[in-house]
Protein backbone atom coordinates (compact mmCIF):
# COMPACT_ATOMS: atom_id res chain seq x y z
CA UNK A 1 0.00 0.00 0.00
CA UNK A 2 2.01 3.26 -1.02
CA UNK A 3 0.84 6.97 -1.55
CA UNK A 4 1.85 9.06 -3.95
CA UNK A 5 2.85 12.15 -1.75
CA UNK A 6 1.57 14.85 -4.38
CA UNK A 7 0.06 14.24 -7.60
CA UNK A 8 2.55 14.08 -10.27
CA UNK A 9 5.28 12.09 -8.13
CA UNK A 10 6.47 8.99 -8.62
CA UNK A 11 5.01 6.20 -6.44
CA UNK A 12 7.66 4.28 -4.43
CA UNK A 13 7.02 0.53 -3.71
CA UNK A 14 9.09 -1.27 -1.65
CA UNK A 15 10.97 -4.52 -2.95
CA UNK A 16 11.00 -7.63 -0.89
CA UNK A 17 13.63 -10.55 -1.05
CA UNK A 18 10.82 -13.10 -2.28
CA UNK A 19 9.90 -10.89 -5.67
CA UNK A 20 13.67 -12.05 -6.53
CA UNK A 21 14.11 -15.54 -8.25
CA UNK A 22 16.88 -17.67 -8.59
CA UNK A 23 18.91 -15.62 -10.30
CA UNK A 24 19.29 -13.02 -8.11
CA UNK A 25 17.08 -10.34 -9.71
CA UNK A 26 13.41 -9.40 -9.01
CA UNK A 27 11.74 -12.00 -11.02
CA UNK A 28 10.17 -10.51 -14.32
CA UNK A 29 6.57 -11.65 -13.33
CA UNK A 30 6.75 -9.68 -10.43
CA UNK A 31 7.58 -6.57 -11.73
CA UNK A 32 3.91 -6.83 -12.72
CA UNK A 33 2.55 -7.45 -8.86
CA UNK A 34 5.28 -4.35 -8.42
CA UNK A 35 3.33 -1.87 -11.04
CA UNK A 36 -0.24 -3.30 -10.29
CA UNK A 37 0.74 -1.80 -6.51
CA UNK A 38 1.57 1.37 -7.75
CA UNK A 39 -1.04 1.70 -10.47
CA UNK A 40 -3.53 1.48 -8.18
CA UNK A 41 -2.41 3.95 -5.56
CA UNK A 42 -2.14 5.96 -8.57
CA UNK A 43 -5.51 5.62 -10.41
CA UNK A 44 -6.94 5.72 -6.73
CA UNK A 45 -5.20 9.36 -5.59
CA UNK A 46 -4.96 11.33 -9.27
CA UNK A 47 -7.57 9.62 -11.37
CA UNK A 48 -10.31 8.77 -8.95
CA UNK A 49 -10.79 5.25 -9.64
CA UNK A 50 -12.04 3.88 -6.27
CA UNK A 51 -10.56 0.24 -5.80
CA UNK A 52 -8.24 -2.04 -7.21
CA UNK A 53 -11.23 -4.26 -8.51
CA UNK A 54 -12.24 -1.38 -10.25
CA UNK A 55 -10.42 -1.88 -13.71
CA UNK A 56 -8.80 -5.04 -15.28
CA UNK A 57 -5.71 -5.31 -17.27
CA UNK A 58 -6.17 -5.84 -21.13
CA UNK A 59 -3.24 -5.14 -22.76
CA UNK A 60 0.75 -4.71 -21.54
CA UNK A 61 4.07 -4.07 -22.89
CA UNK A 62 6.87 -3.93 -20.56
CA UNK A 63 10.49 -3.59 -21.36
CA UNK A 64 12.93 -4.67 -19.13
CA UNK A 65 15.60 -2.50 -19.47
CA UNK A 66 18.32 -3.49 -16.67
CA UNK A 67 18.16 -5.80 -13.87
CA UNK A 68 16.52 -4.98 -10.51
CA UNK A 69 18.04 -5.92 -7.47
CA UNK A 70 17.00 -5.88 -3.81
CA UNK A 71 19.77 -3.63 -2.73
CA UNK A 72 17.75 -1.36 -5.03
CA UNK A 73 15.54 -1.78 -1.70
CA UNK A 74 12.71 0.07 -3.68
CA UNK A 75 11.31 1.09 -7.18
CA UNK A 76 9.94 4.56 -8.01
CA UNK A 77 7.03 4.48 -10.71
CA UNK A 78 5.80 7.36 -12.47
CA UNK A 79 2.45 7.35 -14.75
CA UNK A 80 1.23 9.86 -17.47
CA UNK A 81 -1.98 8.85 -19.56
CA UNK A 82 -0.96 8.02 -23.31
CA UNK A 83 -4.39 7.43 -24.70
CA UNK A 84 -8.45 7.87 -23.10
CA UNK A 85 -11.04 5.06 -24.17
CA UNK A 86 -14.85 5.29 -23.65
CA UNK A 87 -13.95 2.09 -21.27
CA UNK A 88 -10.39 2.08 -21.32
CA UNK A 89 -7.48 4.05 -20.25
CA UNK A 90 -3.87 3.39 -21.95
CA UNK A 91 -0.97 4.50 -19.20
CA UNK A 92 2.78 5.26 -19.54
CA UNK A 93 4.68 3.67 -16.83
CA UNK A 94 8.20 4.49 -16.17
CA UNK A 95 10.29 2.70 -13.37
CA UNK A 96 12.99 3.77 -12.03
CA UNK A 97 15.60 2.49 -9.01
CA UNK A 98 15.55 5.65 -6.30
CA UNK A 99 18.89 6.45 -7.29
CA UNK A 100 17.43 7.18 -10.86
CA UNK A 101 18.21 4.40 -13.25
CA UNK A 102 15.79 3.36 -15.44
CA UNK A 103 15.19 -0.34 -15.15
CA UNK A 104 11.86 -1.08 -16.82
CA UNK A 105 9.33 1.22 -19.32
CA UNK A 106 5.58 -0.45 -19.14
CA UNK A 107 2.50 0.45 -21.47
CA UNK A 108 -0.51 -0.77 -19.69
CA UNK A 109 -4.07 -1.14 -21.14
CA UNK A 110 -6.79 -0.70 -18.65
CA UNK A 111 -10.47 -1.74 -19.34
CA UNK A 112 -12.68 -0.23 -16.87
CA UNK A 113 -14.48 -3.22 -14.70
CA UNK A 114 -18.18 -3.62 -12.90
CA UNK A 115 -17.12 -6.40 -10.53
CA UNK A 116 -20.83 -7.01 -9.51
CA UNK A 117 -21.73 -7.68 -13.25
CA UNK A 118 -18.41 -9.01 -14.61
CA UNK A 119 -18.23 -7.01 -17.40
CA UNK A 120 -16.48 -3.52 -18.38
CA UNK A 121 -18.03 -0.04 -17.75
CA UNK A 122 -17.65 3.14 -18.72
CA UNK A 123 -15.40 6.10 -17.70
CA UNK A 124 -17.20 8.18 -15.40
CA UNK A 125 -17.00 11.76 -15.80
CA UNK A 126 -14.91 12.18 -12.93
CA UNK A 127 -12.82 9.57 -13.92
CA UNK A 128 -12.62 10.67 -17.42
CA UNK A 129 -11.90 14.13 -16.36
CA UNK A 130 -8.88 13.75 -14.38
CA UNK A 131 -7.00 11.25 -16.98
CA UNK A 132 -7.62 14.45 -19.22
CA UNK A 133 -5.36 16.44 -17.36
CA UNK A 134 -2.98 13.70 -17.27
CA UNK A 135 -2.69 13.23 -20.90
CA UNK A 136 0.57 13.37 -22.20
CA UNK A 137 -0.33 13.97 -25.67
CA UNK A 138 -3.87 15.61 -25.51
CA UNK A 139 -5.02 14.71 -28.49
CA UNK A 140 -5.57 10.96 -27.67
CA UNK A 141 -8.90 10.69 -26.72
CA UNK A 142 -10.60 8.62 -28.40
CA UNK A 143 -14.67 7.57 -28.33
CA UNK A 144 -14.63 3.88 -30.06
CA UNK A 145 -13.10 2.10 -26.94
CA UNK B 1 7.16 -29.24 -14.29
CA UNK B 2 6.02 -30.06 -17.43
CA UNK B 3 6.72 -31.89 -20.49
CA UNK B 4 5.84 -31.20 -24.24
CA UNK B 5 4.27 -35.12 -25.48
CA UNK B 6 6.12 -34.31 -28.79
CA UNK B 7 8.06 -31.64 -30.29
CA UNK B 8 5.56 -28.50 -31.44
CA UNK B 9 2.57 -29.72 -29.42
CA UNK B 10 1.37 -27.34 -26.88
CA UNK B 11 2.46 -26.99 -23.04
CA UNK B 12 0.07 -27.89 -20.38
CA UNK B 13 0.35 -26.21 -16.95
CA UNK B 14 -2.00 -26.96 -14.76
CA UNK B 15 -3.59 -24.00 -12.35
CA UNK B 16 -3.36 -23.57 -8.68
CA UNK B 17 -5.66 -21.59 -6.38
CA UNK B 18 -3.38 -19.43 -5.35
CA UNK B 19 -3.02 -17.99 -9.09
CA UNK B 20 -6.37 -16.27 -8.40
CA UNK B 21 -6.65 -13.28 -7.53
CA UNK B 22 -9.46 -10.95 -5.66
CA UNK B 23 -11.28 -10.74 -8.51
CA UNK B 24 -11.78 -14.32 -9.02
CA UNK B 25 -9.50 -15.35 -12.07
CA UNK B 26 -5.81 -15.70 -12.56
CA UNK B 27 -4.17 -12.66 -11.73
CA UNK B 28 -2.54 -10.67 -14.67
CA UNK B 29 0.80 -11.16 -13.37
CA UNK B 30 0.57 -14.54 -12.65
CA UNK B 31 -0.03 -15.48 -16.13
CA UNK B 32 3.80 -14.97 -16.75
CA UNK B 33 4.69 -17.28 -14.31
CA UNK B 34 2.66 -19.47 -16.16
CA UNK B 35 4.05 -18.76 -19.57
CA UNK B 36 7.78 -19.05 -18.04
CA UNK B 37 6.82 -22.74 -17.35
CA UNK B 38 5.99 -23.67 -19.95
CA UNK B 39 8.47 -21.71 -21.81
CA UNK B 40 11.54 -23.37 -20.00
CA UNK B 41 9.85 -26.59 -21.29
CA UNK B 42 9.12 -25.60 -24.76
CA UNK B 43 13.11 -24.22 -24.62
CA UNK B 44 14.40 -27.25 -23.42
CA UNK B 45 13.01 -30.07 -24.93
CA UNK B 46 12.38 -28.16 -28.50
CA UNK B 47 15.39 -25.65 -28.95
CA UNK B 48 17.27 -27.06 -26.74
CA UNK B 49 18.22 -24.37 -23.95
CA UNK B 50 19.73 -26.50 -21.18
CA UNK B 51 18.15 -24.49 -17.80
CA UNK B 52 15.72 -22.06 -16.88
CA UNK B 53 18.62 -20.16 -15.83
CA UNK B 54 20.13 -19.81 -19.59
CA UNK B 55 17.62 -17.19 -20.80
CA UNK B 56 16.37 -13.46 -19.34
CA UNK B 57 13.10 -12.06 -20.95
CA UNK B 58 13.65 -8.72 -22.57
CA UNK B 59 10.64 -7.74 -23.64
CA UNK B 60 7.12 -9.11 -23.41
CA UNK B 61 3.88 -7.92 -24.66
CA UNK B 62 0.53 -10.07 -23.56
CA UNK B 63 -2.99 -9.00 -24.67
CA UNK B 64 -5.54 -10.47 -22.35
CA UNK B 65 -8.34 -11.88 -24.12
CA UNK B 66 -10.85 -13.50 -21.03
CA UNK B 67 -11.12 -14.84 -18.17
CA UNK B 68 -8.78 -17.62 -17.11
CA UNK B 69 -10.95 -19.55 -14.40
CA UNK B 70 -9.80 -21.83 -11.71
CA UNK B 71 -12.36 -24.23 -13.34
CA UNK B 72 -10.19 -24.26 -16.61
CA UNK B 73 -7.63 -26.46 -14.16
CA UNK B 74 -5.15 -25.81 -16.62
CA UNK B 75 -3.65 -23.46 -19.92
CA UNK B 76 -1.95 -25.07 -22.89
CA UNK B 77 0.49 -22.99 -24.69
CA UNK B 78 2.04 -23.17 -28.06
CA UNK B 79 4.98 -22.12 -29.42
CA UNK B 80 6.50 -20.44 -32.31
CA UNK B 81 9.65 -18.72 -32.72
CA UNK B 82 8.74 -15.24 -34.97
CA UNK B 83 12.35 -14.26 -35.25
CA UNK B 84 16.03 -14.74 -34.23
CA UNK B 85 18.43 -12.54 -33.60
CA UNK B 86 22.41 -13.30 -32.34
CA UNK B 87 21.36 -12.96 -29.14
CA UNK B 88 17.83 -13.26 -28.61
CA UNK B 89 14.80 -15.48 -29.81
CA UNK B 90 11.39 -13.80 -30.21
CA UNK B 91 8.32 -16.37 -29.77
CA UNK B 92 4.37 -16.18 -30.31
CA UNK B 93 3.25 -17.53 -27.12
CA UNK B 94 -0.83 -18.45 -28.10
CA UNK B 95 -2.89 -19.56 -24.81
CA UNK B 96 -6.23 -21.81 -24.76
CA UNK B 97 -7.86 -23.24 -21.97
CA UNK B 98 -7.71 -26.70 -22.39
CA UNK B 99 -11.29 -26.80 -24.03
CA UNK B 100 -9.81 -24.26 -26.77
CA UNK B 101 -10.77 -21.13 -25.88
CA UNK B 102 -8.33 -18.32 -26.73
CA UNK B 103 -7.09 -16.68 -23.22
CA UNK B 104 -4.24 -14.96 -23.89
CA UNK B 105 -1.63 -13.89 -26.87
CA UNK B 106 1.75 -13.13 -25.83
CA UNK B 107 5.29 -11.85 -27.69
CA UNK B 108 8.20 -12.33 -25.56
CA UNK B 109 12.37 -11.10 -26.74
CA UNK B 110 14.46 -13.48 -24.89
CA UNK B 111 18.09 -13.06 -24.38
CA UNK B 112 20.47 -15.57 -24.09
CA UNK B 113 21.86 -15.17 -20.90
CA UNK B 114 25.24 -16.61 -19.02
CA UNK B 115 24.64 -16.36 -15.45
CA UNK B 116 28.69 -16.55 -14.51
CA UNK B 117 29.13 -13.45 -16.16
CA UNK B 118 26.22 -12.47 -15.69
CA UNK B 119 25.97 -10.86 -19.20
CA UNK B 120 24.12 -11.79 -22.40
CA UNK B 121 25.59 -14.72 -24.84
CA UNK B 122 25.25 -15.45 -28.26
CA UNK B 123 22.74 -18.25 -29.08
CA UNK B 124 25.10 -21.46 -29.68
CA UNK B 125 24.69 -23.20 -33.41
CA UNK B 126 22.20 -26.14 -31.95
CA UNK B 127 19.79 -23.21 -30.53
CA UNK B 128 20.22 -21.52 -33.62
CA UNK B 129 19.47 -24.38 -35.79
CA UNK B 130 16.67 -25.73 -33.92
CA UNK B 131 14.65 -22.67 -33.27
CA UNK B 132 15.16 -21.76 -36.91
CA UNK B 133 13.18 -24.89 -37.67
CA UNK B 134 10.12 -23.22 -35.39
CA UNK B 135 10.20 -20.28 -37.20
CA UNK B 136 6.96 -18.92 -38.32
CA UNK B 137 8.39 -16.69 -40.86
CA UNK B 138 11.62 -17.73 -42.22
CA UNK B 139 13.40 -15.15 -43.64
CA UNK B 140 13.20 -13.39 -39.46
CA UNK B 141 16.66 -14.23 -39.18
CA UNK B 142 18.71 -11.25 -38.40
CA UNK B 143 22.00 -11.02 -37.94
CA UNK B 144 22.50 -7.97 -35.69
CA UNK B 145 20.52 -8.91 -31.87
CA UNK C 1 -5.37 -28.39 -10.47
CA UNK C 2 -4.71 -31.80 -9.22
CA UNK C 3 -6.48 -35.13 -8.62
CA UNK C 4 -6.04 -38.15 -6.47
CA UNK C 5 -5.85 -41.04 -8.21
CA UNK C 6 -7.70 -42.91 -5.81
CA UNK C 7 -8.80 -42.64 -1.62
CA UNK C 8 -5.87 -42.17 -0.04
CA UNK C 9 -3.50 -41.85 -2.50
CA UNK C 10 -0.92 -39.47 -2.15
CA UNK C 11 -1.72 -36.43 -4.33
CA UNK C 12 1.13 -34.85 -6.35
CA UNK C 13 1.56 -31.01 -7.09
CA UNK C 14 4.30 -30.24 -9.59
CA UNK C 15 6.71 -27.16 -8.85
CA UNK C 16 7.44 -24.71 -11.32
CA UNK C 17 10.56 -22.43 -11.11
CA UNK C 18 9.26 -19.64 -9.79
CA UNK C 19 8.65 -21.79 -6.46
CA UNK C 20 12.18 -21.48 -6.05
CA UNK C 21 13.83 -18.74 -4.36
CA UNK C 22 17.39 -17.14 -4.69
CA UNK C 23 18.90 -19.93 -2.45
CA UNK C 24 17.81 -22.87 -5.19
CA UNK C 25 15.38 -24.63 -3.07
CA UNK C 26 11.83 -24.11 -3.16
CA UNK C 27 10.39 -21.12 -0.83
CA UNK C 28 9.47 -22.31 2.84
CA UNK C 29 6.46 -19.79 2.22
CA UNK C 30 5.31 -21.29 -1.29
CA UNK C 31 5.51 -24.56 0.17
CA UNK C 32 2.09 -23.46 1.91
CA UNK C 33 0.73 -23.24 -1.69
CA UNK C 34 1.75 -26.71 -2.47
CA UNK C 35 0.28 -28.43 0.81
CA UNK C 36 -2.79 -25.72 -0.15
CA UNK C 37 -2.87 -26.87 -3.49
CA UNK C 38 -3.27 -31.13 -2.21
CA UNK C 39 -5.38 -30.12 0.67
CA UNK C 40 -7.97 -29.23 -1.51
CA UNK C 41 -8.20 -31.80 -3.53
CA UNK C 42 -7.82 -34.00 -0.79
CA UNK C 43 -10.98 -32.54 0.92
CA UNK C 44 -12.84 -32.55 -2.45
CA UNK C 45 -12.50 -35.96 -3.26
CA UNK C 46 -11.65 -37.52 -0.05
CA UNK C 47 -13.72 -35.39 2.59
CA UNK C 48 -16.82 -33.52 0.35
CA UNK C 49 -15.62 -30.39 1.45
CA UNK C 50 -17.24 -28.62 -1.98
CA UNK C 51 -14.48 -25.51 -2.94
CA UNK C 52 -11.78 -23.96 -1.73
CA UNK C 53 -13.59 -21.08 -0.20
CA UNK C 54 -15.25 -23.62 2.20
CA UNK C 55 -11.94 -23.63 4.78
CA UNK C 56 -9.67 -21.51 6.26
CA UNK C 57 -6.50 -22.32 7.99
CA UNK C 58 -6.60 -21.25 11.47
CA UNK C 59 -3.32 -22.74 12.32
CA UNK C 60 -0.51 -24.36 10.87
CA UNK C 61 3.00 -26.43 11.74
CA UNK C 62 5.46 -26.85 9.51
CA UNK C 63 8.98 -28.88 9.76
CA UNK C 64 11.41 -28.81 7.12
CA UNK C 65 13.18 -31.81 6.24
CA UNK C 66 15.39 -31.31 3.87
CA UNK C 67 15.37 -29.06 0.18
CA UNK C 68 12.95 -29.54 -2.35
CA UNK C 69 14.60 -28.78 -5.41
CA UNK C 70 13.19 -28.06 -8.79
CA UNK C 71 14.81 -31.27 -10.01
CA UNK C 72 12.35 -33.43 -7.83
CA UNK C 73 9.95 -31.84 -10.46
CA UNK C 74 6.73 -32.54 -7.45
CA UNK C 75 5.89 -33.26 -4.68
CA UNK C 76 3.11 -36.48 -3.08
CA UNK C 77 1.34 -35.25 -0.11
CA UNK C 78 -0.43 -37.90 1.77
CA UNK C 79 -3.10 -36.82 4.45
CA UNK C 80 -4.43 -38.84 7.95
CA UNK C 81 -7.02 -36.95 9.64
CA UNK C 82 -5.66 -36.22 13.40
CA UNK C 83 -8.79 -34.57 15.20
CA UNK C 84 -12.43 -33.41 14.28
CA UNK C 85 -13.81 -30.54 16.32
CA UNK C 86 -17.29 -29.39 15.63
CA UNK C 87 -15.83 -26.87 13.32
CA UNK C 88 -12.69 -27.77 12.75
CA UNK C 89 -10.25 -30.62 11.28
CA UNK C 90 -6.69 -31.11 12.22
CA UNK C 91 -4.41 -32.29 9.46
CA UNK C 92 -1.41 -34.66 9.21
CA UNK C 93 0.33 -33.88 6.04
CA UNK C 94 3.74 -36.09 4.97
CA UNK C 95 5.21 -34.14 2.01
CA UNK C 96 7.54 -36.78 -0.08
CA UNK C 97 9.44 -36.10 -3.38
CA UNK C 98 8.42 -38.56 -6.32
CA UNK C 99 11.45 -40.90 -5.36
CA UNK C 100 10.38 -40.95 -2.17
CA UNK C 101 12.30 -38.85 0.03
CA UNK C 102 10.57 -37.33 3.23
CA UNK C 103 11.27 -33.59 3.00
CA UNK C 104 8.54 -32.16 5.27
CA UNK C 105 5.89 -32.75 7.95
CA UNK C 106 3.02 -30.43 8.26
CA UNK C 107 -0.17 -30.56 10.78
CA UNK C 108 -3.12 -28.06 10.12
CA UNK C 109 -6.12 -26.82 11.98
CA UNK C 110 -9.00 -26.10 9.50
CA UNK C 111 -11.92 -24.12 10.21
CA UNK C 112 -15.02 -24.82 8.28
CA UNK C 113 -15.92 -21.33 6.59
CA UNK C 114 -19.05 -19.47 5.40
CA UNK C 115 -17.70 -17.37 2.59
CA UNK C 116 -20.78 -15.50 2.67
CA UNK C 117 -21.48 -14.92 6.08
CA UNK C 118 -17.68 -14.81 7.14
CA UNK C 119 -17.71 -16.58 9.95
CA UNK C 120 -17.19 -20.23 10.32
CA UNK C 121 -19.41 -22.96 10.41
CA UNK C 122 -20.18 -26.69 11.64
CA UNK C 123 -18.64 -29.85 9.77
CA UNK C 124 -21.88 -30.86 8.00
CA UNK C 125 -22.59 -34.78 8.70
CA UNK C 126 -20.92 -34.91 5.40
CA UNK C 127 -18.05 -33.96 6.10
CA UNK C 128 -17.89 -35.62 9.44
CA UNK C 129 -18.67 -38.85 8.47
CA UNK C 130 -16.24 -38.94 5.98
CA UNK C 131 -13.27 -37.13 7.86
CA UNK C 132 -13.56 -39.81 10.69
CA UNK C 133 -12.99 -42.57 8.20
CA UNK C 134 -10.02 -41.06 7.82
CA UNK C 135 -9.27 -40.56 11.16
CA UNK C 136 -5.62 -42.02 12.11
CA UNK C 137 -6.60 -42.55 16.10
CA UNK C 138 -10.47 -42.65 16.33
CA UNK C 139 -10.65 -41.52 19.65
CA UNK C 140 -9.72 -37.89 18.52
CA UNK C 141 -12.94 -36.35 17.65
CA UNK C 142 -13.62 -33.63 19.90
CA UNK C 143 -17.31 -31.98 20.63
CA UNK C 144 -15.80 -28.96 21.28
CA UNK C 145 -14.18 -27.01 18.82
CA UNK D 1 12.60 -3.60 2.46
CA UNK D 2 12.01 -2.67 6.01
CA UNK D 3 13.50 -1.18 8.65
CA UNK D 4 13.35 -0.83 12.09
CA UNK D 5 13.72 2.54 13.55
CA UNK D 6 14.85 1.51 16.59
CA UNK D 7 16.15 -1.54 17.75
CA UNK D 8 13.23 -3.61 19.69
CA UNK D 9 10.67 -1.36 18.03
CA UNK D 10 8.17 -3.32 15.53
CA UNK D 11 9.28 -4.11 11.80
CA UNK D 12 6.29 -2.77 9.45
CA UNK D 13 5.80 -4.54 6.39
CA UNK D 14 3.40 -2.82 3.40
CA UNK D 15 0.60 -4.78 2.33
CA UNK D 16 0.22 -5.36 -1.59
CA UNK D 17 -3.09 -6.14 -3.00
CA UNK D 18 -0.99 -8.99 -4.58
CA UNK D 19 -1.23 -10.74 -1.04
CA UNK D 20 -4.91 -10.77 -1.00
CA UNK D 21 -6.49 -14.11 -1.77
CA UNK D 22 -9.99 -15.41 -3.01
CA UNK D 23 -11.60 -14.63 -0.26
CA UNK D 24 -10.55 -11.02 0.08
CA UNK D 25 -7.64 -11.20 3.19
CA UNK D 26 -4.49 -12.13 3.35
CA UNK D 27 -3.44 -15.54 2.19
CA UNK D 28 -2.41 -17.64 5.17
CA UNK D 29 1.03 -18.84 2.54
CA UNK D 30 2.04 -15.41 2.05
CA UNK D 31 2.29 -14.53 5.62
CA UNK D 32 5.05 -16.23 5.64
CA UNK D 33 6.49 -13.77 3.12
CA UNK D 34 5.42 -10.58 4.94
CA UNK D 35 7.62 -12.48 8.08
CA UNK D 36 10.12 -12.84 6.74
CA UNK D 37 10.87 -9.46 5.53
CA UNK D 38 10.15 -8.29 8.87
CA UNK D 39 12.58 -11.08 10.45
CA UNK D 40 15.52 -10.30 7.72
CA UNK D 41 15.54 -6.43 8.81
CA UNK D 42 15.38 -7.50 12.17
CA UNK D 43 18.18 -9.96 12.25
CA UNK D 44 20.18 -7.79 10.30
CA UNK D 45 20.27 -4.73 12.49
CA UNK D 46 19.41 -6.09 15.93
CA UNK D 47 21.53 -9.62 15.43
CA UNK D 48 23.69 -8.89 13.29
CA UNK D 49 23.07 -11.30 10.79
CA UNK D 50 24.03 -10.26 7.17
CA UNK D 51 22.24 -11.25 4.48
CA UNK D 52 18.60 -13.38 3.75
CA UNK D 53 21.03 -15.91 2.68
CA UNK D 54 22.65 -16.74 5.76
CA UNK D 55 20.01 -18.74 7.58
CA UNK D 56 16.66 -20.91 6.46
CA UNK D 57 13.71 -21.63 7.95
CA UNK D 58 13.46 -25.20 9.86
CA UNK D 59 10.39 -25.55 11.81
CA UNK D 60 7.41 -22.67 11.88
CA UNK D 61 4.39 -22.37 13.78
CA UNK D 62 1.84 -19.65 12.90
CA UNK D 63 -1.29 -19.32 14.89
CA UNK D 64 -4.24 -17.17 12.38
CA UNK D 65 -6.03 -14.98 14.93
CA UNK D 66 -7.69 -12.41 12.49
CA UNK D 67 -8.12 -12.11 8.59
CA UNK D 68 -6.00 -9.11 7.42
CA UNK D 69 -7.36 -6.93 5.28
CA UNK D 70 -6.06 -4.73 2.36
CA UNK D 71 -7.70 -2.06 4.27
CA UNK D 72 -5.07 -2.77 7.03
CA UNK D 73 -2.58 -1.37 4.65
CA UNK D 74 0.74 -2.82 6.15
CA UNK D 75 1.44 -5.35 9.45
CA UNK D 76 3.99 -4.59 12.97
CA UNK D 77 5.91 -7.98 13.23
CA UNK D 78 7.55 -7.81 16.85
CA UNK D 79 10.30 -9.69 17.76
CA UNK D 80 11.56 -11.94 21.12
CA UNK D 81 14.06 -14.74 20.91
CA UNK D 82 12.64 -18.04 22.90
CA UNK D 83 15.83 -20.05 22.54
CA UNK D 84 19.37 -20.04 21.28
CA UNK D 85 21.32 -23.09 20.04
CA UNK D 86 24.40 -24.05 18.78
CA UNK D 87 23.32 -23.60 15.29
CA UNK D 88 20.24 -22.20 16.00
CA UNK D 89 17.49 -19.67 16.88
CA UNK D 90 14.09 -19.90 17.92
CA UNK D 91 12.05 -16.46 17.42
CA UNK D 92 8.16 -15.70 18.82
CA UNK D 93 6.70 -13.21 16.32
CA UNK D 94 3.84 -11.28 17.03
CA UNK D 95 2.00 -9.08 14.82
CA UNK D 96 -0.90 -6.85 14.52
CA UNK D 97 -2.09 -4.05 12.67
CA UNK D 98 -1.40 -0.56 12.87
CA UNK D 99 -4.66 -0.14 15.31
CA UNK D 100 -2.66 -2.39 17.54
CA UNK D 101 -5.11 -5.57 16.12
CA UNK D 102 -3.14 -9.00 17.68
CA UNK D 103 -3.77 -10.95 14.03
CA UNK D 104 -0.93 -13.94 14.29
CA UNK D 105 1.68 -15.02 16.48
CA UNK D 106 4.29 -17.35 15.11
CA UNK D 107 7.67 -19.55 16.63
CA UNK D 108 10.38 -20.10 13.62
CA UNK D 109 13.05 -22.31 13.96
CA UNK D 110 16.03 -20.59 12.02
CA UNK D 111 19.37 -22.22 11.19
CA UNK D 112 22.06 -20.58 10.48
CA UNK D 113 23.31 -21.38 6.80
CA UNK D 114 26.25 -21.59 4.81
CA UNK D 115 25.40 -21.01 1.34
CA UNK D 116 28.88 -21.43 -0.14
CA UNK D 117 28.84 -25.20 1.48
CA UNK D 118 24.74 -25.45 1.51
CA UNK D 119 25.14 -26.75 4.93
CA UNK D 120 24.20 -25.43 8.36
CA UNK D 121 27.00 -23.27 10.83
CA UNK D 122 27.76 -22.10 14.05
CA UNK D 123 26.15 -18.93 15.18
CA UNK D 124 28.82 -16.19 15.62
CA UNK D 125 30.09 -14.84 19.04
CA UNK D 126 28.56 -11.96 17.63
CA UNK D 127 25.01 -13.32 16.90
CA UNK D 128 25.02 -15.07 19.85
CA UNK D 129 26.13 -12.24 22.06
CA UNK D 130 23.15 -10.07 20.43
CA UNK D 131 20.76 -13.11 20.04
CA UNK D 132 20.92 -13.15 24.40
CA UNK D 133 20.30 -9.34 24.70
CA UNK D 134 16.93 -10.10 22.97
CA UNK D 135 16.30 -13.78 24.95
CA UNK D 136 12.77 -13.45 26.32
CA UNK D 137 13.72 -16.08 29.04
CA UNK D 138 17.46 -16.25 29.78
CA UNK D 139 17.87 -20.19 30.28
CA UNK D 140 16.68 -20.65 26.95
CA UNK D 141 20.49 -20.83 25.32
CA UNK D 142 21.44 -24.76 24.99
CA UNK D 143 24.77 -26.18 23.60
CA UNK D 144 23.13 -28.77 21.67
CA UNK D 145 21.38 -27.63 18.95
Amino acid sequence: MVTPERTGAPVRVGLRWRDLDHQGHVYHGTLLTLLDEARTAWLRDVVGVRSADSYVVARIEVDYLAEILVEHAAIDVSFEVARIGRRSITTGETVRTPGGLHVAQASVVLVMWDRQGRSSRELTPGERERARERLAAPEEVAADA
